[in-house]
C-alpha cells in the first residue's frame, strides 16, 4: 500500500491544502458517483475486481504458450498502449530483464514512425524465434500501424502459413480495421474496453498480456490493485491527501511536477505517470506540466537546476522503502573508506533524505509517497493509488480526466501532410504554410 | 553542420531577439576572449583541435585492446562521466547497440546507488567476459566509488591477478585517491583535463574511450567538432541565433524548454543536452527548466499538456534530415492503406512537420535545429555547437556557465547522514529535522 507523507511541503502548502479539502471532497465524490465529466471512462475502476475471468484466464494460457514459443516476444502499441506494459515489467523484472530472465525478451515496436528504431527491431527479429502482440483499439493508428506492418511481413517470410499462430492482437471487441482482419485472419484476441482508456488500460489485456509474458503474477498485480482500490475509496484517503497536495502546490504558484525514484528500474514507470497526468490534466490552459527525475543519476544533471534555478517546480518522491536486493560494502582504503561495513541500501536512503533535505532548503517542496517494495502486488496498488489521484485531481481543476482532444491536433496536420483522403483542404493549407 | 531554423517561433519572439542580439555578441565576445566568469574552464574549446595526440593514440589501442578481451564492457561514471558517452554511442549506434553490434555489450554503472541496479549489472559480468572503466576526476565520489569497489571484487573473484589488466581508469593527471591507487596499481590511465568541466568532458578521454569501444570513430567525431567550431565562431552563427532565441522565448514569459526528436536514438542526447543546459544555466533563480521529448511516442502521452495545458514551453525540435535507413511500406489492405507506396521516413517526417505547425498553433513556439543526419561528424558537430550556444547562453542570463555549486547541497546532507568525518554537527542537525 502506498502511504503520502507530507512533512516535506512546508507550512504555506499545509495550509493551502486545509483551505481547500471541501473542493478534494466534492471531487472525490464526483469521481465515485460517475456524474462527472468523463463518467463513460470509468471502466477502469472495477478492473480489478471484475475482470472478465475468462479473458483473464486465456491470456494466462497465451503468455506460458508464448514463452515456449518464443525468443522475442514483439509489442506493438503507443501511449497507453505501451507505456503500462513496459512500466510494470521494469518495476517488477528490472532495467534488464532481458538480459537476465529465463523468458522471452520483450521489445517494444510501433511507438515512433523512426525508420531506424524499426530497422534495430526487424534486425532482432530476423535473428530470432519471435512472435508479436498487436494493440490498437481502431487498428487505424499510425504507428503501430506501420510497425505490424512490417513485422506482419517479417512473419510471413520466415514462417509462412504458420505466421498466423505467432500473431496476438489486442482491440475493440466487435468494431475497426484491425478486429475484422483479426477475424478474418483467425488471430487469437483480446479485447479493449469500450469503457477504459488508453492511459487506464493497463490492467486490462492491454497491459496483462505482455506482464504475464514478462514471468510476473498477474493475479497478484490485481489484488494489489483492489486492495489499493478499497482502501483509497471515500474521502480522507491517501490518494486524495497526494491530489489535495498537488492542488496546493499549483496554488502555491508551482507549475511543474518531478516525478522522483531513487531506483532506476521506475524510469519507465514514471513516464507511464507523466502520460496519465499530463494528458488528463494538460487542457484548458491548466495542469501541471509533469516531469521526470531518476535520482542521484540526475542530481548529476538535473540537481543543480532544482537546487538553484527559477522556483517553478516542486518533486513528488515515490520512496521504495525496501529494495528487492542488497550489497554489502565491506572493507576497503578506496576513495569511498568512510562507508566501510555498510550496504548499499542505507547508502541510497541517506542520499534520499539528504537530498529532500537539501531541495526543501532551496524552496522546493516534496510530497513522498511511500511504498513497500517493488513486487506485483505494491505496482498494482501504485497504478490504482495513481489513477484515482488523478481523477480526483482532474475533477479539482475542472476538467475531463478522460478525454484528449488536443492529440488529434497534430494526427489531423500528419493526415493532411500524407495526402490522407479527406484532408485535402487542410493538406493545401499547411502546404502553404510550411512553404513561406 | 547544423543550421537554426527560426521559421516557427513567432513574430514577438523575432522581434525580442532583434532587442537583444547586442547582449548576445556581447556574450560571444566575452566567451571568446576568455574574460567571463568561470573561464579557468575553457578547455573544451580547443579539444577539437588540440587534443593530445599521444592520448588519443592510446585511447584507440586501448579500445581495440577491449574489443578483443572483453564481451561486456562496464563504463562506471555519473554525470558528465556518463552522459556524454552513452548520449554518442546511441544516435551512431541506436538504442539497440548491444543487441546488434559484433563488440563488446556496453553498460552503464555507478550512476546511481541502487543496489538493485548493481545488483543486475553485476549478474550480468558474472556470466560473461568483462572489463571496466572508471571515470572520475576525484575517485571520491560516492555513486562511481560504490560501483567500482563492487567491480574490482567481481574482477578479483573471476580473474585474480588477471585483473589488473582488465581495469581502464580515467581520472586527474596527478592527484587524488584514483589517481594514487591506480599508480600503485599499474592499472592503464586517461586524464581528466583540469580546465575541463565533467559536462563540457565528451571529447576527452572520457567520452573518446567508449565510444571507441563501441566502434566509432572517433577522429570523425573530433573533424566534426573542429568543422562545428570553426563555424561557430564569431558573431551570426547559428550556435548565437539558437542561444538568442532560447533567450527571447524566456523574455517572452516561457520558462521550459523542451528538446524534442523524432528519432529514438537521440533520448540519451536529450538527457546529455538536459545536463548541459540545466547545470550551466539553473543558478541564482535563472535559467529555463531543461525538458526532453522523444516524438512521436511522446505526442501520446506529452502531447496533450503540450498541445493545451498551460502556456509555459517552447520546443526545440532536433531535426536529423536523413534517417541512416529507411523502410518501404509497398501495398497492404490493412488499416493504413493510405500509406501504401510511401516510405516510414517520409512518414516521419510528415509527421514532424505536421506536429510543428499544431504546436506552434496551440501557443508553442518551435525553434528547429536541423542535423544533415546522426554519423560520426554530424554528432561531433551537434556536441560543439550545444557547448558554444550554451555558453553564449549562460553569459546572456548573467550567471557562470562553468560552476554548480548547487550539487553540493545534497552531497553535504548525504555524508552528514552516512557519517563522514567532519560532517559531525550538520548530522546532527539534520536527524533532528528527520524526527520532527
Amino acid at each position: 500500500m502506498i502511504k503520502t507523507d507530507l512533512s516535506f511541503i512546508g507550512d504555506e502548502a499545509k495550509k493551502l491544502m486545509d483551505a481547500h479539502r471541501a473542493e478534494a471532497d466534492a471531487a472525490v465524490a464526483l469521481l465515485e458517483s460517475g456524474s462527472g465529466r468523463g463518467s463513460d471512462f470509468l471502466g477502469w475502476q472495477a478492473l480489478p475486481f471484475d475482470y472478465d475471468r475468462d479473458e483473464l484466464s486465456r491470456i494466462k494460457s497465451a503468455a506460458e504458450r508464448i514463452r515456449k514459443q518464443a525468443e522475442v516476444f514483439v509489442v506493438i502499441g503507443i501511449g497507453g498502449s505501451y507505456l503500462g506494459a513496459r512500466a510494470v515489467i521494469e518495476a517488477i523484472k528490472g532495467t534488464y530483464h532481458n538480459e537476465l530472465s529465463d523468458g522471452p525478451k520483450i521489445y517494444f515496436a510501433g511507438n515512433s514512425v523512426s525508420a531506424d528504431a524499426l530497422g534495430e527491431l526487424l534486425a532482432i527479429c530476423r535473428e530470432k524465434n519471435f512472435c508479436i502482440n498487436v494493440i490498437s483499439k481502431s487498428g487505424t493508428t499510425t504507428e503501430p500501424g506501420v510497425a505490424f506492418r512490417a513485422f506482419s511481413r517479417l512473419l510471413t517470410e520466415k514462417y509462412g502459413d504458420g505466421a498466423d499462430e505467432r500473431v496476438y492482437v489486442t482491440t475493440d471487441k466487435s468494431r475497426g480495421a484491425l478486429k475484422a482482419l483479426t477475424d478474418r485472419k483467425g488471430w487469437e484476441s483480446f479485447v479493449v474496453p469500450d469503457d477504459v482508456g488508453g492511459r487506464f488500460s493497463v490492467l486490462t489485456a492491454v497491459g496483462l498480456l505482455p506482464i504475464a509474458v514478462a514471468g510476473c503474477d498477474v493475479d497478484a498485480l490485481l489484488k494489489g490493485a483492489a486492495d489499493s482500490a478499497s482502501a483509497q475509496k471515500g474521502t480522507g484517503t491517501q490518494a486524495e491527501e497526494y491530489a489535495l497536495a498537488r492542488y496546493a502546490m499549483l496554488r502555491a504558484g508551482k507549475s511543474v511536477e518531478i516525478m522522483v525514484s531513487y531506483e532506476p528500474r521506475l524510469t519507465m514507470f514514471a513516464e507511464w505517470f507523466k502520460q496519465l497526468y499530463g494528458e488528463s490534466e494538460g487542457k484548458e490552459g491548466k495542469g501541471l506540466f509533469p516531469a521526470a527525475c531518476a535520482f542521484s543519476t540526475d542530481l548529476h544533471s538535473m540537481g543543480q537546476y532544482i537546487q538553484d534555478g527559477q522556483r517553478i517546480m516542486f518533486e513528488t518522491v515515490l520512496s521504495v522503502e525496501n529494495s528487492a536486493t542488497d550489497y554489502d560494502l565491506g572493507e576497503d582504503d578506496d576513495g569511498i573508506a568512510f562507508l566501510n561495513g555498510q550496504k548499499v541500501s542505507f547508502v541510497n536512503r541517506m542520499a534520499q533524505q539528504g537530498t529532500i533535505l537539501a531541495h526543501c532548503d532551496g524552496g522546493v517542496p516534496n510530497v513522498v509517497l511511500r511504498v513497500e517494495r517493488l513486487d506485483e502486488y505494491n505496482v498494482g496498488a501504485m497504478i490504482y493509488f495513481f489513477e484515482k489521484a488523478c481523477g480526483i485531481s482532474a475533477y479539482m481543476l475542472g476538467v475531463n480526466p478522460f478525454d484528449q482532444p488536443g492529440v488529434e491536433s497534430y494526427k489531423k496536420n500528419m493526415f493532411a501532410l500524407l495526402g490522407k483522403p479527406g484532408f485535402e483542404e487542410l493538406r493545401e493549407d499547411l502546404n502553404k504554410r510550411l512553404r513561406n
